[in-house]
């Protein structure tokens, strides 16, 4: 397989999955819902959807997976991009570029931001929640809002980022900065692992062997995002260059250096896929998905 | 029955709950817990819990429905104590007061609020997949998930207060006043009702009186608020009086003056009211509910 048509394959079905999911710009709440679209189709990535249907892919013979993922897939996509308007405020990083293009709160203004994300976050439950029987069963939606919730909310990727923005400007140990990256960062990349583990009925040794995948590479993912941020231009990276430093955040590099930083990136993707030994070769997309995120970096 | 012993006793049993299925104040997310903590115990009527409940034992003979139905009350009070924490941030209402007390923004920042919002709407939704069967049936909680997601989402709570703001300091027919009332009001105080309807297995029709009546109570509810902010002192509230005008909001008071607004606020608990006409004496609770709500306004 070639990974890079794949990744794009895999993002189109997400992004019309979203087109259709997500509610239309419509009277009376145009502006809102303008507001909500502009930050959802800005672009991205879309590397969480990604990784929720190819770990479903990898434990399912059912050839209709990745169709009955995409409420899911997306439901994660609006609870990331929610994390990163809100993330991008004045009151927090204060960016005022993301994807390229403006951030939510300097082209609407900043309550209109904060709504933006409170719609997508709340519309990522409805969707899982109101995704009919024929997507998943009942039980395995709910475990689904469960993982996501926990990996999103207070005792994640929500208390990750309040103590990413207590720690600005402070010294602390390494221990902080891997606390911080795991649950901001980390947490809802190993739930939407786990959530396509969910979806894709996995056996309890699969579900474990993908929490580790997901661990690693949630792992890599900041690391090589650490690493980005020193080496790259802002018109490289579509978001401030260095914003790290400018803001006095920590990270990888500024613990460990370029190179040793690399070395630790290169590590957790080979943790990654040493995960995946069990797993046949329906498990290829998450492999090379590995080795993807790593090459980011370089 | 007695109104006020009534409130005081559900409002303990919510309180006890709250206490139960919140997280701790705990390492290592100490100071986002404990401003998430500062919201949600800082006082509070719980009305939509204790509506939640009366609703579930108005159509259940479960004598252990108000249990049952305790972790959807608490999800409920989440996402309310939620919406108030981001209405008061500085880019929306700017409020330094509520419940006689600074706002979680005054205490903790402005940064710290807005997670500590996050937090509490991504809980709700924990709390209630995470509920065993015990609790509820699988399907009830997804239905609930959904109906509670649908109400404070996009196109219910969140885009009602979009609306709100957009609309601050413009003249605009009455009928965009009922709109976002219905939304940033309306809805949440409907969906705590249909959530205790969904929990108590209400019937088809019953659900429909139960939307009714929620309809009604819901528009009494936020005819007595603009009431109140015009007729009340700042100490009365807790929050700042008169801050509707002072916003340049439009009110029930400023289209149709007080005596007026405190008959329309009349007229919709009675509906209220005449919408449980088929219910036996399990839906008393409802009733005077509808009554103390109206009573506020005196």
């Amino acid at each position: 397989m070639n990974i890079k048509t794949y990744l794009s394959e895999k993002k189109t079905l997400v992004e019309n999955a979203l087109g259709q999911f997500i509610p239309p710009v419509e009277e009376p709440f145009t502006n809102h819902l303008e507001s909500v679209h502009y930050s959802l189709f800005v672009g991205g990535k879309r590397v969480r959807p990604i990784l929720c249907l190819a770990a479903g892919r990898a434990v399912s013979d059912d050839s209709a997976i990745e169709e009955k993922l995409l409420p899911i897939g997306c439901a994660l996509e609006c609870i990331h991009t929610y994390s990163l308007i809100h993330d991008d405020l004045p009151a927090m990083d204060n960016d005022d570029l993301r994807r390229g293009k403006p951030t939510n709160h300097k082209v609407y203004g900043e309550a209109a931001a904060i709504l933006a994300g409170d719609g997508l976050l709340t519309w990522a439950f409805d969707l899982i929640a109101g995704a009919g029987d024929s997507y998943l069963s009942a039980q395995q939606r709910l475990q689904i809002i469960q993982i996501i919730a926990r990996a999103a909310g207070s005792l994640g990727m929500v208390g990750g980022q309040a103590l990413d923005i207590e720690n600005e400007n402070r010294q602390f140990p390494f221990e902080m900065l891997r606390t911080i990256h795991k649950n901001k960062t980390g947490a809802l990349i190993t739930a939407s692992v786990l959530a396509g583990a969910v979806g894709g009925n996995a056996t309890a040794s699969q579900f474990s062997a993908l929490k580790q995948y997901g661990e690693q590479i949630g792992l890599a993912f900041q690391i090589v995002d650490d690493l980005l941020d020193v080496t790259s231009t802002t018109e490289e990276l579509g978001k401030a260059a260095n914003s790290d430093a400018s803001l006095g955040k920590a990270t990888y590099p500024s613990y460990f250096g370029i190179d040793e930083t690399r070395k630790k990136a290169q590590e957790a993707v080979a943790l990654a896929i040493e995960s995946l030994k069990e797993f046949d070769q329906k498990a290829e997309p998450l492999r090379q998905l590995a080795d993807y995120i790593y090459s980011r970096s370089n």
